[in-house]
């Protein structure tokens, strides 16, 4: 493996379609979501330990979480644990690692990826990963894995590519488009150029560095300024400073949609982004009735086409349901219809006015 | 209050149709099946309590349970607690209560009842009771409370009564019929001669005592022989003596469908014996929707005549469900359609087949 190939998984999200067993103090990245006996980050920090060196994999999270990270990836060096001390979307996040990384090793080429994607087929991963560290190690580019999709999903962000190819299986991207209407979803499945933004990115440090002097000064400015501080004794305290004055913006708003070196490389392995308890059912094994099952002792009678997590000290005995979420944690039991799994996040809203904190 | 009546709270049952929460080591009647803050048997010792002195009302239980009903009504003299070392059906448990105040008191009369029957009219309930005692203290009779129906229900026994009055409001018994078919139970209705058992009874001890000399002779000598160690340091060892010896029959199959003595008050007060979720449902205080829920942070959406029975601790939210039973414990959730209440017996069954005891 490369000594200038490096990741940053982005472990920071709150994953709030997943309550209640995604928790703001214990979000879903840190939870076993498809019964596998990984957590998703676990699973993560495997596949990428495939493809890089682990002292050159970097955990970026809310300080909030850093020991939790440290718990369940003891493989991972501490100090490879980078901790956010506010949560300002992704640019300030990508800008951190990359000048972090930057500063350690001036060749470096990274890949940025979710803490929580299912990809099971690791080999045809490794592939794809390692073309695209290829790829910009070469030329100075942004690439996302593009991935190819299955069906009109309108919980993913799209991506419209030009039809030649840059190099073998490599193409420049003409537009970005977050979470289309199904209408839209439909068309772009149809006219074949369209592709899933997996989110996985891939640049060299330098090259992010300068999309971000060119497209997000401000951010820029703030990092580039005290970046000798980063891997010293005073990185914790300076980047406290940064962030309280970074703006919160995204990665995908602030460059990927306004540069033009951004390329797709098209991925065929399956993935899934994790989202929601319908993507978790999706990707989990089922039985012969489509029940999907987290949790030792889950007794089912007439039902079908469920989601049924629970931890493996609890009995649960279902009879009678179809097409539902059943999630039982110590503190909250949620029982909601699948088709109304976007709503989830609106029932966490009126927990929170009813109930405050307590059982977020 | 008169110093020869007495009440027998009859508190040994299981309560296996209120699993998850009616468990072997808790059953129902220590509960609060019906989320008013008092638990079914502190509401029944609450009414008997109006009716006869505290220190003549007798809990009769397992062993096993005493603990229970000693922490759950402090009002109740400790030694009025009468513990069973085996279950052996209601029989011997009543010639045991019998015998137990009839030496302490050869004149005293008493009522047995099941400690889980929910009768919120007190009023009308005292004024049946205090009836009945009058009429067994001048009568060497066995009286049941008979119930005026409501609906063809099917889980309870039917009495019919003679037609002709034997005193004010008091009729002679011809029959007792266990749980009929839907068919029989509608009939029974429209003929106006049937009543549900109660379960309710009043007699002399006299009265009663002789009633197991000419029915359950095998019964009779095992107390009989024994008497006059109950109420002492030996009564115990006596009792596990005679226990381990007596058949395990009911009151009903071995006294009450035999004798000539037995008499019927019909009362109209609202009661029911809390045999099923069903029942407790028809009991709860329901919202709007019909749903009826105990627990402080039960959140239901788009939810129709459910049941939810939760910890105070807990937060459960609903949402799709229309006619469910929802009962969550520590240590088991179940979700069930009200029509299968029925099959809980069934699903414990598979539970323990599956699980062994621990969930039961």
């Amino acid at each position: 493996m490369n000594k200038n190939q490096y990741v940053a998984i982005m472990a920071g999200g709150i994953g709030s379609r997943f309550w209640p067993k995604s928790r703001t103090n214990f979000p879903k990245q840190f939870l076993d979501i498809l019964g596998t006996g990984k957590t998703l980050i676990q699973a993560t920090f495997n596949r990428y330990s495939k493809v890089v060196p682990i002292e050159n994999i970097y955990v970026v999270t809310s300080h909030d979480y850093a020991a939790i990270v440290e718990a369940q990836l003891p493989a991972l060096p501490k100090e490879n644990i980078v901790a956010e001390p506010f949560r300002k979307n992704t640019a300030p996040c990508i800008a951190y690692i990359a000048f972090k990384i930057h500063e350690k090793n001036p060749d470096a080429v990274m890949i940025a990826a979710p803490a929580d994607n299912h990809i099971p087929d690791e080999e045809k991963f490794i592939g794809v990963m390692n073309k695209a560290l290829d790829f910009v190690g070469h030329i100075n580019a942004i690439t996302t894995v593009g991935i190819l999709p299955t069906h009109p999903n309108t919980g993913y962000g799209y991506i419209q590519h030009e039809s030649a190819e840059v190099a073998p299986g490599i193409y420049k991207v003409k537009t970005f488009t977050e979470k289309p209407n199904l209408e839209l979803a439909k068309a772009f499945i149809e006219s074949g150029d369209f592709l899933w933004n997996s989110g996985i990115f891939t640049w060299k440090c330098k090259t992010i560095i300068e999309a971000f002097e060119q497209h997000l000064p401000e951010v820029y400015e703030l990092f580039y300024s005290d970046k000798d501080k980063l891997n010293t004794a005073e990185e914790q305290k300076v980047i406290e400073e940064i962030y309280s004055q970074c703006p919160s913006i995204s990665i995908d708003f602030g460059i990927m949609e306004k540069a033009g070196n951004v390329y797709t490389i098209p991925a065929s392995f399956s993935w899934s982004d994790l989202g929601t308890w319908n993507s978790a059912h999706a990707n989990m094994e089922k039985d012969y009735f489509d029940n999907a099952v987290a949790g030792r002792n889950v007794m089912a009678f007439d039902t079908q086409n469920c989601i049924v997590h629970t931890s493996d000290k609890k009995l649960v005995l279902v009879q009678g349901l179809e097409d539902y979420i059943i999630v039982d944690t110590d503190d909250v039991l949620m029982i909601c219809k699948k088709e109304k799994e976007q709503e989830i996040k609106d029932y966490v809203s009126e927990v929170k006015k009813a109930k405050g904190d307590k059982f977020l």
